[in-house]
């Protein structure tokens, strides 16, 4: 079973990016199940029902979400409802949403855990505390385990990544928006990357317009972020299941021509 | 003239590996100039005038620092004595040591710059407004001007390295230990990666051992933390000036054999 | 000569407060100039032109800013053109507004110094060092000279108070909104406090409603905090320059009456 | 029945000043219980056998910790024998020592719960949430509960304040070092001080001689920062159960001859 995943995906730029390399995708590299962070679908913060839905029309199986969870309040109006869209699992319990999406495709149980990390980011349940109690569980329930861990700091990506290892099927990161040079499949055969890196905005950084950040770099003072336009990229890896296999994808419009190269 | 670019090199492990690789790196690629990250070189903090003056043996020519400047105190006995080994420039004004590098090589004058990053790090002064008040004598004195900018956020690395496309050579970052996929030549002509990566114990995080690392998560209380042992790697880059052209580099021994692949 | 500080006003339950009591401290502590700290004096977040002159009418001679400056963006509009409102001098040099504000009162000069600090806050330029720079030349302009120090960290406080201590002739911290009770004169007559408190409602946190405040601790949710209602409270601390002296000051509306009491 | 409320000890100036003024205390004000905290009880950082033995002698009763708790690894042979000693509850389940201290003093049942805040420290479960669930048993089983909130941000103390207020006899807080002037008893009559303020030298930052952290400040360097000398003062609360009142307590040394005033 082929699993593609899909680095955050930065506002219209970035859905742009998917409409435009996902079917061919699917088709190109067999995949079964598609995976990609929405937490900055929206317009750059958060995500809405109707992007959603855009982007489960566009092949998406499962979203991820992170610490722009709640920014676009939108998310409230449906995020009950939508089985596909799961937010990270420690948060504190009670609130909207879940943690963890189940799901039948091509006969098999697929579970997916979305975690966020503690190191540098607003202080959450301990994700490994969290994923320990529930390993067993998901194991009995699934045939294959994927967790996105949604985190700043890569040490404390690297240490879930080596405490799952063994007990889930793969690990991969997202939320710096760049991509890492580390996919591998760890001692005890989970496959990992430490981050997808984003779709969106090429002429960008981290999917938004540079000008306004720079600015706000030298200035120290607040500035409005704008979702970055032109061409567009698509970053993700693809987890083969079968082979245990986890390789890098990097997709780039071409700036002159916008036509799509691997 | 090409540079080779050396992730942060964590203790014994990582002096191995760049002993093993580097000879045969400089003559296979043709490098003229080599520059590393050297903060984590003596027992994975700090560095020591011994480790220093070891490193630059193997023919490292200059030796970069971090957040991890400090950790060892042996380095204050040295370091005003050390052209060779810089730490960032935006530290405060006056404090030992110096943030610029100055190199003739090959005919050519070299210079090299260390900043540090303000987010998610102790505060500094701003590595944007340091390196704009430098950068026109630095380029009056030099023929080519490359930044380490040892930081953590990749909003700020990336911003950084915009703001200074045009107006230096090479931007590369250091600090998270994991290699970027991100290589590029920036719009303006500058050559940038987000992190290098790191030199050191293949089995690790971050060149430390998992155990301690991933006992401190589950248990919120400290621990020590220890240099990998076992087969090494060496990851960084290779900028050549002339071509314009910027490639990651990951050289890991084979687990059994300990044999160098590329 | 007399000072009434008063600490960050929150609001338009603060700016009741100062409207209520300002007039009667005066005349009752024979005030001579009147400082407070204004960063949250519009609905909680930032200041308009429209509240800045409501509070200067009221019989504030100087507004002093904090972390919340720039929230509200009428600030933009008017910060250059209003001497008497100032903003942190470490913020990035060539921004609107200053941070240094002078004022001829009773035929004395009185030089007010906003300062922002570094610890659990965005990064500025190190408060310590751009005072310092400053320092002299300030002394020779004025005859009194008194720093709002707006930080987080006790430490930072009593470190920097210590650092100007024989220097400046006093030195009081905001931001914190809890009057702290270590009023005193440094060994070198420096008059010192490290928080002044807050203006605004009494049941609050921090002048906003307590209940979208433990919801947001419950739930890590974000909530909007809204501008706490009902009786009110003034606090601070009266220095006077010729004694060497400074004084707490706290002054609450009852609950039932909502007439003072000292 | 009353209790007194000791702030963070430091070093052996802060137990020389329990020494001196402890047992006057208790029969001046009539105490029954003392509670007192003791992280920075060794040497400034973390508390050792000894050192807890010598304080339970002067006649605390129990010693609360926060986010110095395993700066001293004595600490680890004899927490989890030693009931009087207790530790943030809030710290993961399963490391040792306890966050619940259980006393018959008087005939009297005295539950103390120690909590830490998530606020600029490192992550740690959320006090609010961990308290809540075991708030119900904790009334069952105990006559008087209080709480030693040890955190940095007035804010989230505030918060666990009004929530617990009604639940929980006493709430006061630790950490800041700087005692703060909100003694009150908050709508529903818990008892509550955002800072009891610390215990040890006068002429100190927080406890420590000035020199080194005005420096750390000034240069960014790590500095060894010691314990202050000279004279010293204590500082904390007295809470009255009977009456249902919480007052401010601080004692000081005359710089002159060491004489205690009150
Ligand atoms: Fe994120
Ligand atoms: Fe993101
Ligand atoms: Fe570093
Ligand atoms: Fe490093
Ligand atoms: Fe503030
Ligand atoms: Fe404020
Ligand atoms: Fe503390
Ligand atoms: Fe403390």
């Amino acid at each position: 079973m082929n699993f593609l995943l899909i680095g955050d995906i930065v506002g219209r730029a970035g859905r742009r990016a998917v409409r435009k390399y996902l079917e061919d995708l699917i088709e190109k590299h067999d995949i079964d199940f598609v995976i990609a962070n929405g937490e900055n679908a929206a317009g750059g913060f958060g995500i809405t029902k109707k992007v959603a839905e855009e982007l489960f029309e566009y092949g998406i199986d499962c979203l991820t979400m992170g610490n722009h969870t709640w920014k676009n309040k939108n998310i409230y109006k449906f995020i009950d409802d939508e089985p596909r869209l799961i937010r990270p699992l420690n948060f504190a319990p009670g609130i909207p949403g879940r943690g963890i999406g189940s799901f039948l495709k091509n006969g098999r149980r697929i579970i997916v855990v979305n975690l966020i990390g503690q190191i540098f980011m607003q202080s959450h349940d301990s994700p490994f505390r969290v994923i320990d109690k529930n390993i067993k569980s998901l194991n009995m329930d699934a045939d294959i385990v994927l967790v996105d861990f949604h985190a700043e700091a890569t040490g404390e990506k690297i240490a879930l990544a080596r405490f799952l290892d063994g007990k889930v099927d793969c690990v991969f990161g997202t939320h710096t928006h760049v991509q890492t040079s580390d996919a591998q499949i760890l001692p005890e055969d989970t496959a990992y990357i430490s981050d997808l890196g984003f779709s969106g905005a090429v002429e960008s950084i981290l999917g938004m317009k540079p000008q306004e950040i720079i600015k706000k770099h030298l200035t120290g003072m607040p500035t409005k972020f704008k979702v970055g336009t032109g061409a567009v990229k698509l970053e993700g890896a693809i987890y083969r299941h079968g082979q245990n296999q986890i390789t890098p994808l990097r997709i780039k419009e071409d700036q002159e021509t916008r036509e799509a190269e691997v």
